[in-house]
């Protein structure tokens, strides 16, 4: 397996150190075949090479069977670098470039974190939901985008939203797949008694269901209610799938359960190839954290966690990924805590305790 | 003060009819001048009338100081109705022909709800923030929007997110007016790092602070952190002021720390006329509810407590508001319970029962 490591910015190296490590465990011990290389991204390569993207590290990321992502530059750090060439480095280039439009983005809750959690525990116990974000399209990719000067000399901002009907189905159709793996129910979510593309949505989704997956529970939401309903009643729900614009809220709402974004992994795939090899993307949900990086306290097991996903969705080894998440576990339960998870009085681990205790977790296993 | 009723579908009538009986009490108890019109809105009109819209209740529309809108019927129901009548009739026509851009959407936590809500009591305690959601512009009224065929016959959906720089100013410097009445902060909300009409916002809500409002205190934020944010430290909030979607996301994200929708009432105000009057437009946050409609067991307090907005908003009456909304917590305070703030085992009253309990707490006042 040809791995691409690409740690970026914040709090990226850190974090997926720990997973590379973890990494190194399997090869060494479960006869994985690993194939890592390293490559710097976002405002390190502008710092070393004047661009955000050199054409070496864009032809590796096409060649990558995966690719583990760490973090990229805050907002603020990117006002510096002219938008061109911030759009050529991005994150969303990688991700519509890649064409990995299932972002999927389990949140599970551990009976270890229910103290810190903002939720009651009558609210959280059980939760196991993932959502199916729609990550190429959209309002993020949509055309005509931009500022415009009206013939009054102000100014308008324009975005736009579009979906096809291919782009619906293929994501749609992944968390259908996906449901049969797990609970067997589906929400789709959408504003379609506002948005005409919500409409279309609406309308393919619910004819998925009936002609190609009538076994699986299925239902209608709307983005508004969901937001709600993720706080009153999380487990009530399985498989979410939605647009990219309202994935990225409400995953992120749905995430607050666990009380640190810090513990969520995530994972992108494309269509599979003639081989039926996806691309794959890696990453943790928690952005590059400037605040807290380089001080060796953030929380790896966002990245050790998508080292889980990579495993089951990309080294196809569901076995590897169940003992790593069962190791995840061993360690919290056995209290190793960073300090976003930990609570008042409670003794915390660095970056590399934590991963040093879900390695011995392993070895216990 | 002219005040429309337009009560509408599913549990409308009902909680609507107990506002109303409050307001009457405000006539007769404390010099309020009323003129109440009742009118049919939504199905009701189309049952009778075939029209969603009937002529002569668009002029009331235009022509009432106050209008005191109840809830509107499910997209289920709509599904007969032709698209373009369902336009003409619907509540963003209200809202665009009204042009009521600033809408105002509190969220108070009550101490006697604390049992009722998903949250724990460390997050909810003291939580007294309100949402300025843009209400005329973005992705609700953009245009091109609909669902269009492709040159391969299939079908693409497409809405349209746009704001003005006007458009933008106005309801930022409505956000920081009325912060200057409350604890004097202003949090922005916006996916600057995505759009660029999420950028222009960012630019002018900025420039508005430096040169406007030097002495509000004031941060940006990016939307999908602030699904975050309202989820584990909501008081760390005062005002917030967003666009239109994402304001319909997330004030009802921040809707569920009471536990109820039924709790929650709205205000949309224009910009004032010559005279200084606002057109305003008050609305409880939940919908029609079709499953408890007609059972006397919705919430009244949405509806009874934008009333207490109308006196503050419409018919400049703080103390009569302060009055109410006084009364409200005193109700609560004495044990009334609609079924959707009941805890398990307490004793419920109807939604006139609640009145009643407002009522009462009015006249002890
Ligand atoms: C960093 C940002 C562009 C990104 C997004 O909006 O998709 C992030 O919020 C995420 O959810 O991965
Ligand atoms: C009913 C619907 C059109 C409306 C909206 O999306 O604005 C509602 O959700 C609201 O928030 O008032």
């Amino acid at each position: 397996m040809k791995i691409l490591v690409l740690a970026g910015d914040g709090v990226g190296p850190e974090v997926t150190g720990q997973a590379v490590r973890v990494l190194q465990w399997f090869a060494q011990n479960r006869n994985l075949d690993l194939r890592l290389t390293e490559r710097d991204f976002g405002m390190t390569n502008w710092q070393k090479h004047g661009t955000l993207m050199p054409d070496e590290t864009w032809e590796q990321i096409q060649a990558a069977d995966a690719i583990l992502f760490g973090a990229t530059g805050s907002l603020d750090q990117a006002a510096v670098i002219p938008p061109e060439e911030r759009r050529k480095g991005s994150l969303l280039r990688m991700r519509k470039g890649l064409d990995v439009f299932a972002n999927m983005r389990p949140v599970k809750m551990q009976p270890a974190l229910a103290e810190g959690s903002p939720y009651k525990p009558r609210v959280t116990e059980g939760v196991d939901l993932i959502f199916v974000r729609e990550l190429t399209a959209g309002m993020y990719f949509g055309t005509p985008r931009g500022v415009e000067t009206l013939p009054d000399g102000t100014r308008r901002g324009v975005n736009t939203h579009t979906y096809t009907e291919a782009e619906i189905r293929r994501a749609v159709r992944f968390a259908f797949e996906l449901a049969r793996s797990r609970r067997n129910h589906v929400t789709s979510v959408d504003k379609a008694n506002v948005m005409e593309a919500g409409a279309l949505w609406r309308e393919i989704a619910g004819a998925i269901h009936k002609e190609e997956f009538p076994d699986v529970g299925f239902e209608h939401m709307l983005a508004d209610n969901c937001a709600i309903q993720l706080a009153r009643n999380p487990t009530r729900f399985d498989v979410l799938v939605t647009d990219n614009l309202f994935g990225d809220l409400l995953s992120d709402a749905a995430g607050a359960i666990i009380g640190s974004l810090g513990m969520l992994p995530s994972a992108s795939l494309s269509a599979p190839d003639a081989q039926g090899r996806r691309r794959a993307l890696y990453e943790p949900i928690h952005g590059s954290a400037p605040d807290i990086a380089g001080k060796g306290i953030a929380n790896p097991l966002g990245s050790i966690l998508s080292v889980a996903m990579m495993l089951r969705w990309s080294a196809n080894r569901p076995e590897d990924a169940a003992l790593l998440e069962k190791a995840v576990e061993g360690a919290l339960a056995k209290g190793a805590r960073t300090a976003d998870i930990a609570s008042p009085g409670e003794a915390v681990v660095s970056t590399s305790g934590m991963g040093d205790a879900v390695i011995a977790a392993l070895e216990n296993a």
